[in-house]
C-alpha cells in the first residue's frame, strides 16, 4: 500500500508515468496538490455530488484529506445506478490540469468502481445541502461525513499536533499523567468515581479495587509538579473529568486539557510568556497548515473571527491585577447581577466587561485574592489585600481559557496552609516534595476544547468534539 | 525567560558573549552539546555530586534534559553547608571546553546559590548509588529522580511523540475518541464503571449520569473506524483500562495504547504494512533521539536487547498462518500445559515457542479461526478451517504486542453475525456504518507499554509507566 507520503513523492519524482506501471494510489489532497499532469493514478473517497450531462458526467469526490473535493470528468457511459452521493468509489485514470480557475487539476476517469453503495434515502446527509451543526449532531457516528465537521476534526488533529510540538521544540518532556487517580487536586468540582462493574452492583459496604475509593482525574497538576522536580520543564495533554450534571453550551463531562509546568521561574510573569506563546505558536501553525478549514468557520460561523485574531496574534496580551479588574468593574456604567467586591470570585459577566473593556483581546488578571484560590498557589504575602500568585487567561466569547500560578514551593507556607485546612496527612506526599531540593516553580492548564471554541469562534462546546454529548447511541 | 531553544541559539549566535550581557540560561543538554565556550552563562539543577578537593570543588548536576551531569569546577571557597546531594543550584560562570574525555563542556563557576536544600538524611535516593527498580518503584514521587527511570520517562517522551509524528507524516488524523463509553467493543476484559461521587454511595435502584450504565474505554476502535469512513486513515493514542485484578508484571489497569484504522485496504497485508512501519520508524527515531538513555537499559537491564533490536529493524518480520501455527506446535519437541489444538487460542507457552521456533524475532500470527474471534473480524470464508482475517503481532519476552483484523464491511455479513449473537439492537449504529458508502477496511491496536518493555527490555510493566501501582501514595 502507498501511504500518503509515498505517493506523493513519487508524484513529484516523476511527471508522467510510464504506462505499463501500476497505478499511483493518490488522496484527495495530493491530487489536488499535484504540480504537473499524471498518468495511471487511483484515487479512492466517497462521492460528494453527480452531475450527469449529455456528453460529460462530473463527480466530486473526497477522502477526508482536505475540506476540497477532487472533480472527477468522466465519459457519461461509466454512469451508473449505484454511483451516488454518499457512494464510496475507486476512480483510476489521468491526473491533468483542469480548465477551471477554482481548482489546480482535475481527474479524466477511465475506470469508475463503485466500492460501496450508499442508501441515499436513509442517509441524513443530503447532496450540497448545508446542515446546521444542531442537525447534524444528532449523528454522532455519520456527521464526520459533513463539510464542517470534517473541517473541525482535521482542525483538532492539527492543533493537537502542534501543541505537542511546541513543548517538544521547547525542551518539555511529556508525561501521561494518571487518569484513575485518589487525588482529587483542588477540589475543582464533582468528580467521578470508578468501581469495577461487580462492585457497582453491590452495595455500601464493598472494598474497593484499588482499596480505596479512586476517581477520574480533573487535573494532571500535582503529578506533574512531582516531574518538573526532576525534568524542570514538563506537560501533558490528555482527558480530564468533571461530574457536573449541567447541558450547558460551555461544559463537557469529559474534556481535553493541557497543562504544562516549569521549575526554576522567576516570576508569574514566566508562566504568563508560556502560555502566550503556546497560544500563538500553536493558532499560527493551525492557521498555515488548515487554511481552508479555518477559512470555513470564519465564512459561516463568526464572520469577523479572522481579522480579531489576526489582530490578537500581532499584539502582546493585555495584563490588569485583580486588584485593578475590581476597579474597572467599579467604575462601570453597566450594572451587574453580582456587585463587584474585593474578595469575591469574577463572574462571567465580569470577565465578559473586563474583555470588552480592553478591547475584545485576551486579558491576563493576575494576583488573586489567597482565600480564593487552591492551598498550592503562591502566597505574595503582600499585606492587608493579601493574595497569591494566580493567573486566569480570559478570552472574548469564552471567559476563561487557560488557568495557572506559581505555586507554594515553601514548606513552612505549605505545611501551615495545609495544616489548617486539615490536608496535611493526605498531602503528605506533596509536602514531602519540598524538602528535597524544592526550587520556585509554576504552571498552568488550558482547557483545549475552549481553545478551539475560540479561535473558530464556535458556540457550543459539543460541536468541537469527535463525538457529541453521551448517550445518543451507544458510541457516546 | 529563555526557553531551551532560546539559549540555544543565543549561544551559537554568539560565542562568547560581551560582558556586559545578562547570562544566557541553559539547560543541562544544551550546555553538554555547546560547540563553543562562552561566558556567562546560567545553569540550574539538581546536584547528583558533591567531591570537594583541597584545591577544587567538583559538582555534577543534572536538570532531567539528559542522562548526562555537567561538571561544574569551583574553587573550594563557593562551598557551603546546603550543597549536598539532591539539592538545587543555579550556578552561573564560564562554559569551557573540559580537559577530560567524556565530556565536551564544564561550567567554571563565578558563583553557586542553592536555591532548595536538600533533606539528605531522609531522602531515600542516594549519591552514587544504583538503586534497583523495586526499590525506587516505592517511591513514586521521587523516584523519576533517579538515573534510570529519568531515562525510561525521556525515551517514553521521545516514543510518543514519534508515534504522534508517523501517523502525520502519513497523513492519518488524530482522533480523540472517547473514554466514558457505554460500549464494551468486543467483551475484552473485566469493565471499570464509572458513577458520580454522590451516585456510588447510593444503592440498587439508581438513576445513572448518563441515563445508561458508563464505562472506562477498553478500545477506541469502533469509534476510529466511524472516522476512518470519513477521513480514510486515522489514529488514536490514548488511555485505555482493564479491571483485570492481577498483580501481574505484564498487565496494568490503566495503559496506553496506540491504534489506527484504514479504509480502502486491499488485503490483511495492508494492515500488518502499517505495524511494521509503526514499529521500526518508532524505534529508529527514539534510538536516534536518545542514544544515551537506551544505552542505560541495554548496558544494565537487558544486555543483549541492543544486538538483537538492530537485527529485527533490519529484517523484514516473519508471518506465518494459524494452522502453520498449530503444526508447529504439535510438531514441538517440548510439552506444553496446553495440547496445542486448531481452533483453540495461542497460550503464552505456545506463543513463546513460536517467536523461539522463528529466531527470536517479531512474528505475525494471520488468519486465526472464526469463532475465536470477535464479531467486527472479516469472514475469510475459506471452508471447513474457517478462518477470519486477523493478526497479532508476538515479540520476544512480551507475547502479543499488536492485534489487527480486516473488518467485515460487508453488511449482510455482519448483520447475521451480530443476530446470531442476539447483538444486532446494540450495534444499530455499527451496522448502519455499512449501509452509506462502506468500504474494505483494517485495523490494530499496539500497547505502548508493552511495547517500551519489548525495546528496553524491561521486565516490570510497572517500571514503563510515570507513576507505579495504585494505591501506594494519594498520587496513583
Amino acid at each position: 500500500m502507498l501511504g500518503a507520503r509515498g505517493g506523493w513523492q513519487a508524484l513529484r519524482g516523476c511527471a508522467s508515468l510510464p504506462r505499463a506501471q501500476p497505478a499511483v494510489r493518490l488522496r484527495v489532497r495530493e491530487a489536488l496538490g499535484a504540480r504537473e499532469p499524471a498518468g495511471e493514478v487511483k484515487v479512492q473517497g466517497w462521492v460528494r455530488s453527480v452531475r450527469s450531462q449529455k456528453e460529460v458526467l462530473f463527480l466530486h469526490i473526497n477522502d477526508g484529506s482536505s475540506l476540497e473535493n477532487l472533480q472527477v470528468v468522466a465519459d457519461p457511459s461509466l454512469e451508473n445506478r449505484d454511483l451516488t452521493f454518499g457512494s464510496a468509489v475507486e476512480v483510476q485514470g489521468k491526473l491533468v490540469k483542469s480548465p477551471h480557475k477554482m481548482q489546480n487539476m482535475e481527474l479524466k476517469a477511465e475506470t469508475i468502481r463503485v466500492v460501496g453503495p450508499c442508501d441515499t434515502w436513509s442517509f441524513p446527509l443530503k447532496m450540497k445541502e448545508r446542515h446546521p451543526l444542531e442537525y447534524v449532531r444528532q449523528f454522532p457516528h455519520l456527521r464526520c461525513r459533513n463539510n464542517m465537521l470534517g473541517s473541525l476534526l482535521r482542525i483538532r488533529s492539527e492543533a493537537t499536533a502542534a501543541i505537542h510540538s511546541f513543548f517538544q521544540d521547547n525542551g518539555y518532556v511529556h508525561i501521561h499523567t494518571p487518569i484513575i487517580t485518589s487525588n482529587d487536586c483542588e477540589g475543582a468540582g464533582e468528580l467521578f468515581q470508578i468501581e469495577t462493574s461487580n462492585e457497582a452492583r453491590e452495595s455500601a459496604e464493598k472494598t474497593h479495587f484499588f482499596n480505596v475509593p479512586a476517581f477520574l482525574t480533573v487535573s494532571g497538576q500535582l503529578h506533574l509538579e512531582v516531574m518538573a522536580g526532576a525534568f524542570t520543564h514538563v506537560f501533558t495533554f490528555g482527558p480530564t473529568f468533571r461530574a457536573e450534571n449541567s447541558q450547558s453550551r460551555r461544559h463537557l463531562a469529559e474534556f481535553y486539557m493541557v497543562e504544562a509546568e516549569l521549575s526554576f521561574t522567576e516570576s508569574l510573569q514566566d508562566v504568563m510568556q508560556v502560555m502566550e506563546d503556546l497560544f500563538k505558536t500553536a493558532t499560527n501553525t493551525v492557521l498555515s497548515k488548515c487554511p481552508r478549514d479555518v477559512e470555513l468557520f470564519h465564512k459561516y460561523i463568526a464572520p469577523a473571527q479572522k481579522d480579531r485574531l489576526e489582530q490578537v496574534l500581532k499584539n502582546k496580551f493585555v495584563t490588569i491585577s485583580y486588584n485593578e479588574a475590581v476597579e474597572i468593574l467599579k467604575q462601570a456604567s453597566q450594572t451587574f447581577t453580582f456587585k463587584p467586591e474585593w474578595g469575591c470570585d469574577l463572574q462571567t459577566e465580569h470577565e465578559k466587561y473586563l474583555v470588552k473593556h480592553c478591547g475584545e483581546v485576551p486579558v491576563f488578571v493576575i494576583n488573586y485574592p489567597y482565600d480564593l484560590k487552591p492551598f498550592y498557589m503562591r502566597d505574595n504575602e503582600d499585606g492587608p489585600q493579601h493574595t497569591v500568585a494566580a493567573v486566569d487567561l480570559l478570552v472574548p466569547g469564552i471567559g476563561e481559557l487557560c488557568g495557572g500560578s506559581l505555586r507554594e514551593e515553601r514548606l513552612p507556607f505549605l505545611k501551615s496552609r495545609l495544616q489548617r485546612l486539615g490536608l496535611a496527612d493526605a498531602y503528605e506526599w506533596y509536602l514531602d516534595l519540598r524538602k528535597f531540593g524544592s526550587v520556585p516553580h509554576g504552571g498552568f492548564g488550558m482547557g483545549f476544547e475552549r481553545y478551539l471554541q475560540y479561535i473558530l469562534g464556535v458556540d457550543n462546546i459539543k460541536d468541537v468534539i469527535p463525538f457529541p454529548r453521551f448517550p445518543h447511541s451507544c458510541i457516546l
